[in-house]
């Protein structure tokens, strides 16, 4: 098509062995969709949790420096300078996932797509254009706006997975921390649309309010005295066995699942002093705080704590059963699914060290979409 | 059988609403045995950790006062009273495991054991007499003493277990914590025998020696300063990605996943910023540190910490694979499932405080036999 540039602009982050990540614009060749691909110009990418570790790399956004117009830097703090040992030196691409429209095809298998508006995940996707697998393309319906379909993956994936590891596990309800969160919004309208108990947990009583107002049964405040009690007595109501934890680190999941087995242990008809045999499991999926994860001795025997990484969960599950995902996604997109978002900004606001501080803040309810 | 007298002698711990624990010595009818049980004169019965943890529930040992011949007190913790309140006021007899002759059986079903040398699990041990069902008897072979066959079910099924979970989880090999127990020397023996590398951690140089003498290819010291980095070599050389821990407490099983972690991640081509997709898990199976288990950020994300009951792990295999196992212990109880004692001590002498701080030392290498 005689619109597609011969170049393109992405981002690209840098953690150099000097000790200082560079975050910057490349012009680079547009790609070229080979068969079997479609060549998306990319009109909405969210900044997720997962960019920023990838972007900023645990660097202090607060300590940015513009170096010229396509470059900004960062001092990498020593503890992050071993954990990045592996990508040292090499200029990784950013961005987990996008909507976009379908501007070429590289064969027949994506000529029908040309012209629609496709969501995708794959990374490299803060870039104005990006070749995608047409396997991995989500077509969005009429009426949906690339803003719509932006957050089409991640967020919505990992919350339709809880509940299905919910069912794999045999729990008939499930325990959610930083409830508020875009993430945690979405598992509330899922679980009222599929009548599964839902046990928010928050932090402040605003978060509440907006769980409240889309019908949660359960949210509870993490900082209230009396919230061990209240999580006792709604676990013990749902017959709450999972849990899903985005705090990682601190005693949260600790405290969720001996709340979990106070509850069980309403059940025993005799003492035991290893607790229930009932196995009660929390899943870390994110770590909003990375201290250690701490687990007390009141959790009895019966109890696993672990992480979760989406892609690892959906390799575990059929082509078919992820295909039902994404259907149910690109249909209940402006619902079920939707994403809020504070501001958007474009590629060279990425770099703007003042707007880095606002996208890096990941307090809840900020939550920026990149406009390429 | 006229040489059965009608009362017999056994232990129970007594947690009291007062706050005090009373360890007695209770006179109570002989039982007889009824239809598929026989009974048997308990001849050898070890004092585990697990015993204890019912016995002296939590107290300090070092408080015990002796109240009159059949009764030493024991002041209650705070924090016990909590953990306690499933089991207040109510006498629990003591005992998980012991050896002894069948004199009298219920019916046909196990008259061919009278006169024979059992070892038997299920509570109640520390006792003259105990009533069991014959399918729980394992009948010892000719040439083994009641003090062999005492220890035949808690540490063998304990240590068979850990390597059935390693070939379930598809581990090629195994970590093991608190190495130099009863237990760890047992499982040293059994992955010998079975061709299963094992690397064995222990917290001093005597008790590496005690791994290395029975031809432990890794025995390493927690407390040397480059205990970390052979670990990690540990696990690359062998691909170890499954552990049992008895300590609990502390970061060692978060350190473990730490270096299967970074063994696992040598094999990566390119970078990952969520590490690798290999599942590493730390079985808590013990917990000599009553501490939080903690577990740093440094493990990726495709990691488990979870608890580990033989009981619960028993009923999720079949009766045929039990019964393997426990012919396997009956058969080498003399020499792999061989367990040493420090003493041996009759009933009264349990109650007394000075032999009562020796039982409850749990230092490696002392473990005591009650002789009813």
């Amino acid at each position: 098509m005689a619109d597609i540039p011969a170049t393109m602009r992405r981002i690209v982050s840098e953690a150099k062995s000097n000790g200082t990540l560079e975050v910057r614009i490349e012009e680079v060749p547009t790609p070229k969709p080979e068969a079997g691909q479609v060549l998306v110009k990319i009109e909405a990418a969210p900044i997720n949790p997962s960019d920023l570790a990838l972007l900023l790399s645990m660097t202090d956004a607060s300590q940015a420096k513009s170096v010229d117009a396509t470059t900004t830097s960062l001092p990498i703090p020593d503890f992050a300078m071993r954990m990045l040992q592996g990508r040292m030196d090499e200029a990784m691409p950013v961005g987990n996932e996008g909507s976009g429209t379908v501007v070429a095809a590289g064969d027949a298998a994506g000529e029908g797509l040309v012209g629609k508006l496709v969501a995708a995940a794959g990374g490299d996707m803060f870039a104005e254009y990006r070749c995608v697998p047409v396997a991995m393309c989500m077509p969005m319906p009429e009426g949906v706006s690339a803003r719509d379909a932006a957050s089409s993956f991640v967020n919505p994936m990992t919350a339709l997975s809880m509940t299905k590891v919910m069912k794999r596990d045999g729990s008939p309800a499930l325990v959610h921390t930083a409830a508020a969160s875009n993430l945690g919004q979405m598992l509330q309208r899922i679980c009222k649309a599929d009548g599964i108990p839902l046990i928010n947990i928050v932090r402040k009583p605003e978060q509440r309010a907006i769980l409240k107002d889309l019908g949660a049964d359960y949210a509870l405040n993490s900082e209230d005295g009396n919230f061990m009690a209240d999580l006792v007595e709604a676990c013990a109501e749902t017959g709450a066995i999972i849990g899903f934890d985005a705090v990682g680190g601190g005693d949260l999941s600790g405290r969720i699942i001996t709340a979990m087995e106070a509850a069980q242990s309403r059940k025993l008809t005799e003492y035991s002093r290893y607790g229930t045999s009932v196995h009660k499991q929390m899943y870390v999926y994110g770590r909003l705080d990375l201290g250690e994860v701490r687990v007390p001795p009141s959790v009895g025997m019966a109890w696993g704590v672990g992480g979760f990484l989406l892609t690892n969960f959906l390799a575990t599950i059929s082509p078919e059963e992820r295909m039902g995902m994404a259907m149910r996604i690109a249909t209940e997109i402006k619902t079920t699914f939707a994403s809020d978002y504070t501001g958007e900004i474009s590629l060279d606001d990425v770099l703007k060290p003042d707007v880095m501080a606002k996208y890096n803040a990941k307090a809840t309810g900020t939550k920026y979409l990149i406009k390429p």
